[in-house]
């Protein structure tokens, strides 16, 4: 059975709930917490020397980390990822753009206000990430008015590494109100079959 | 032709070049000044509305923006990619990990440092950056004092990630002396067929 090192309310991990819920993969949790270190011992580290989570342990027992490329492998073959060459490399483009241009100013602000609760002594930190964020929301919004899904029109892995933490950005104190045509792909995305929350 | 919009100097955009010499790929390279922000024209944001560098259009006109997207594009089905399913998520693996974790440090201090020559101004900045820059060289040089290359032990498109900042990583201020791994790496990347330099 696949297992999933996890810090459950983590985007990135939720990624692979998501994923394993519609390719209705049975999988182990196992709660990793972030903010007590644990994914920074000498333990854990055997598994993934970068420290974070998630890792995705395969049935053969071997270790994937980095979420997106886990995300790419349990997707790979099934109906999450398109079957030309060329479209999933638009998968991983705009996995490669959450990764760079998104997770660390719309996660991260969420991280420090949301599960740290500490608002107040981040916000220098906060101002600083605010721009950046609206720019990938920006970056989502003009695509999302032309497009249904991310590539091809049709929901794909794409769309799960995108959906984690732009549903709740807010908890990063983003306003998402102006933003139609994200609000509208959220509600697609939300009617996928055996779809699942984030805190579930 | 494939065509590569690139600011020559950029490892991102280098990683492309080495691919393309590797393969025996021709392409035609395009200067975009990022420095005159000519990235963030109207007519670059209608080949990318993320405004970055490099893109890379196909023979067919077709974009492909992020290096990471692009570099597995020309890679898969050639010997830069592995065959087993689970080894390309652990070349998609590094590539996140690149991108995460290792080129907002190194390559971005490379840039305020090198290219912008500005070392002064950024001042505060690059000491930021810094110990996270040299946490993602540590992880590289144990998993090099264990492995010739990143992926089964074979030159594979995730060297080609990990080697284009890396190498040049001393121009973002980072002292590679002690890296012996690491150096021994270099050594063995500047050896594959068609190797071109970062200057070629």
């Amino acid at each position: 059975m696949f297992k999933l090192y996890e810090f459950a309310t983590s985007g990135n991990c939720y990624k692979l709930r998501l994923a394993m819920s519609y390719l209705e993969i049975d999988f182990e949790r196992i709660e990793i917490d972030i903010t007590k270190g644990e994914s920074r011992t000498s333990e854990f580290l055997k598994i993934n020397s970068n420290g974070r989570v998630p890792v995705l342990e395969t049935p053969e027992r071997k270790y994937l980390p980095e979420s997106n490329a886990a995300l790419w492998y349990l997707s790979s073959e099934t109906d999450l990822m398109p079957e030309d060459k060329f479209d999933q490399a638009k998968v991983l483009q705009w996995m490669f753009f959450e990764q760079y241009s998104h997770e660390p100013f719309i996660a991260t602000s969420r991280y420090w206000m949301h599960i740290l609760d500490q608002e107040e002594q981040y916000k220098n930190e906060l101002e600083e990430k605010s721009p950046k964020g609206y720019a990938a929301l920006d970056v989502m919004e003009q695509h999302l008015e032309m497009e249904t899904f991310f590539v091809g029109n049709k929901f794909s892995a794409a769309d799960i590494t995108l959906y984690a933490y732009t549903h709740v950005a807010n908890e990063g104190g983003f306003d998402l109100s102006k933003y139609t045509a994200i609000n509208d792909w959220f509600s697609r995305v939300e009617n996928v079959k055996n779809y699942v929350s984030i805190n579930e």
